[in-house]
């Protein structure tokens, strides 16, 4: 394609995270600069925004530095977010393509940046399909985000650090609390990933030379076992008071069937109880029935995605800087693309962002590699490990105000 | 009572805090600096570790001020806890105080210091009863720690400012969250607190300038009432798309009877639905069933007491003023006293340390006061809002390694 002037149009899709308005921010900040794009515009909850004509002007927003910067530590979707999934590009039923390329008309807009995860990314490309069918002159440019880190081809995702470095943080914590008391217990984190155990695996990333927690890691990559991990909890227990498991809230069994939804199928309530709930509740419930011992389940929930005030530096740096090549590669003339994260072979931690095809990325899952889990099932290995450490380093300087992290507010539409 | 020479000893009772250790590392610091104070000892597990004769020397644990430093931000009790309640004191049949005391014998103990909240200054007050008894020289000192912020006379107490930033803050983060959809949305917040509800209102310390939520707070003090709750949300709804709840854990309806307990009384499961587990999931079901939007509930759980990544700088640095100060107040030839903070009535912010007879403090419970919750009972007053927010201040500078928090082991006993 070719380079062209015109004005730009930001949006955020799926789940939020604490690093997605870093990448708004890189976006807002590259196109204020940029010699060919005139207007930049935010679109309200993404796709729908588009859809309804709800368009901020950004560039009124964002006059200063230090609004660009507070939004980069703002967690949460500062645009809002959707999830929609627009229909196959068919030229003869087209409604919904005809009201989003009649905004981007009314607008003027040349340059079309969708922050999101796999879902988004279909949106990305369904749109720069529709567009060459159409012959309409876009960029069209997707910007990864997802807790999840299961996106294909980039090394890692922006918000995943985050996570990682929260659900480390707090899995440390927990476990200090845990063995306080002269008695046996067994603590269970539930940990979120329904398909990939990336975050549940951000857990080992507690274990160190001051902590000997956690001692079983499950992912939802193998199948889980209720009397496998029953044996497991019976082992560390011999050598240990206090154990500390952390288990993902997709586990399944080896008939594909979710271990939270086991209540119901007559594999828990043979112990006497029915629990509505988590994965972390139903296996609470096993082992205090199993192992007769004090036990509690942790659910860290929602903050695991918007624990801003715990981001990790090296997440919201990097999410930021693919905002701005982002913008960068779409005035270079690319289109069809998601930016992606390409990890440097030297020792030192590194990476560089490339783009690549949308195909590549859309709709794909990309799970952790059995061979980063060990033989076992229960722990993950020290290449996973070495993998997941230098995405949670560096902590922000947050602006702080009566003791509270300050956030942006969101647009009043 | 007079000025003695002797050992010192100190334990920790009582559930874990992101403070409770600060006020271990001013007892050690102070009580490795006395003229009068030989050795320093510590209890494990507090005075189980008495009984059982499990007693370590801290000086040959705490011999730099960075070890200390690493203390006094460690979460949880370094020394162990317990939840053991002493015997009425009884000459003839004191076989458990005959067995303390020979433990206070043995290691030449002249100086006990009991870090806990309103139980463990039970364990403190009988201690003392008893050495008066028998007439054995020693004096014991009560250092305030909970969460709870519930023991009487102390205008707070240390391990509270921490929880509730804590709180603040991870209300703010879920606050945004949870409005980033373009849905009727309900988020109901579970926090700890069976009795008093001191931490559910730290959550209105998340309402700002730069954020308006939360919407509704329930305390366990006001007689909680579905219906009422029901027809709270539906006000919020007239105006906000996106209502953020406060509950605490303790809520009961008028007849004393907690709602968590609700479940199995038939109050709920006319909704169709038995759920086991917290206040929050069963007002999340209610809530689910009666206005028909989408609904989540969160339990903060255990990271209230423990988030040491997020505690309060004035929380710390108080924690461990009031435990060097208990080891001058001893120092001084007091016994059987509490000590307590005292806040200064200036504009400005601050507080000094008292001793108090440990005899208004046992086993009694200070709760939030009826005038500082609204007429309604749905909200705190401006009143407990200014109480709370000096608690909250400042950010202590962690010592980080490989992106997390670096904390102490605890000894290998």
């Amino acid at each position: 394609m070719y380079q062209m002037s015109g004005n730009c149009l930001v949006g955020q899709s799926g789940g939020p995270t604490a690093a997605i308005n870093a990448s708004l921010s890189g976006v807002i900040k590259q196109a204020l600069n940029s010699s060919l794009i005139k207007e930049v515009y935010g679109t309200i909850n993404g796709i729908e925004g588009v859809i309804n004509k709800n368009i901020i002007d950004l560039a009124k927003t964002f006059i200063s530095d230090n609004d660009l910067e507070l939004l980069k530590h703002t967690p949460a979707a500062y645009l809002g977010s959707c999830r929609f999934k627009l229909p196959t590009v068919d030229l003869n039923d087209n409604k919904i393509y005809t009201q989003i390329f009649d905004t981007f008309k009314e607008y003027g807009i040349r340059y079309f940046f969708y922050i999101g995860g796999n879902d988004s990314m279909d949106t990305v490309m369904k749109l720069n399909h529709y567009a060459q069918k159409i012959s309409y002159p876009i960029h069209i440019i997707g910007i990864p985000k997802t807790i999840d880190n299961d996106l294909q081809v980039t090394d890692h995702t922006p918000g995943y650090g985050s996570a990682a470095k929260f659900i480390a943080t707090s899995v440390l914590e927990i476990a200090k609390d845990s063995e306080v008391y002269n008695v046996d217990s067994v603590v269970i984190i539930e940990i979120m990933g329904r398909n990939a155990g990336w975050l549940t695996a951000a857990s080992a990333l507690a274990k160190s030379n001051y902590s000997d927690s956690p001692d079983l890691i499950y992912l939802p990559e193998v199948p889980f076992s209720i009397d496998k991990f029953i044996k497991d909890i019976k082992e560390v227990q011999k050598r240990k008071k206090n154990v500390v498991v952390c288990v993902s809230e997709g586990l399944k069994d080896a008939s594909g069937k979710y271990i939270c939804e086991s209540v119901s199928s007559g594999l828990i309530d043979v112990f006497g109880h029915k629990a509505l709930g988590g994965t972390g509740k139903v296996l609470e419930e096993t082992v205090r029935n199993k192992r007769k011992c004090k036990v509690r389940s942790v659910e860290l929930n929602v903050l695991q995605r918007c624990a801003a005030h715990i981001a990790s530096l090296t997440d919201i740096n990097e999410a930021y800087e693919i905002g701005k090549q982002a913008v960068i590669c779409a005035e270079a003339g690319n289109t069809g693309k998601m930016m992606i994260f390409k990890r440097q072979p030297d020792k030192e931690y590194g990476v560089s962002i490339e783009a690549v095809d949308i195909n590549l990325i859309a709709n794909k899952e990309k799970l952790v590699p059995r061979e980063w889990i060990n033989e076992e099932g229960n722990y993950v290995t020290d290449e996973l490990i070495r993998y997941m450490k230098p995405l949670i380093m560096g902590e922000p300087k947050l602006t702080m105000k009566d003791g509270l992290p300050v956030y942006l507010t969101r647009p009043n539409i």
